[in-house]
């Protein structure tokens, strides 16, 4: 299939999506989720929703320059990627000040819990 | 002046252009940011901007109009604002930690970084 652009992994596509998501219409929304996400043939789709398979193909592109474009415009899931990593180096940081009750672990956590208040 | 809807506060606004402001048009941006955020008159920015008095509070309604029904769709800034709310409870917990040794508070940051982790 010939992408407009390539978009990394299905992961990707999922925080696109659940970010932006509800900026495409009903219909966008219905044909792009079947075909990247239900993994349905754009044929089945194209049949279903009584338009061609290049119908599908194009709508399947432009939800993805769609997505894409938003978050160039906004970077909220490089955002919110950015804090869920801290946040989850927190929970490390914790995990070892239990096992080993080094207290530099929660200066870590403070230092850490500052960066996100940056961001 | 009369309002489509009431924004609460400064604040408000503020997250709400610095999330979604840049999906507004240039001209929208430019109008937006002398009334909400320069605190020029409409009149002064209708001169500067050739347009009528009536124009820019149009476009300065339209422009609330949009960011917030942009939040409507997203809610990407309650989302945001309550990890920013949860990271300051671990930012506190550490704290305490730091005074009082009391280890319960590092549980405690470990339950609210898996909250967090749930958003």
């Amino acid at each position: 299939m010939c992408r407009v652009m390539q978009m990394d992994s299905i992961l990707e596509r999922s925080l696109l999506y659940d970010f932006y998501g509800e900026l495409l219409t009903d219909r966008q929304k219905k044909v792009y989720q079947a075909v990247v996400f239900d993994d349905l043939s754009p044929s089945e789709v194209a049949e279903e929703e009584g338009i061609s398979r290049q119908g599908v193909h194009d709508m399947v592109r432009r939800c993805e320059k769609l997505l894409t474009g938003y978050e160039e415009k906004l970077g909220l899931v490089a955002r919110f990627s950015r804090t869920k990593e801290l946040v989850s180096q927190i929970r490390q940081q914790a995990e070892l000040f239990r096992r080993t009750g080094d207290r530099s672990c929660v200066s870590r956590i403070e230092r850490i819990s500052m960066e996100i208040g940056e961001l």
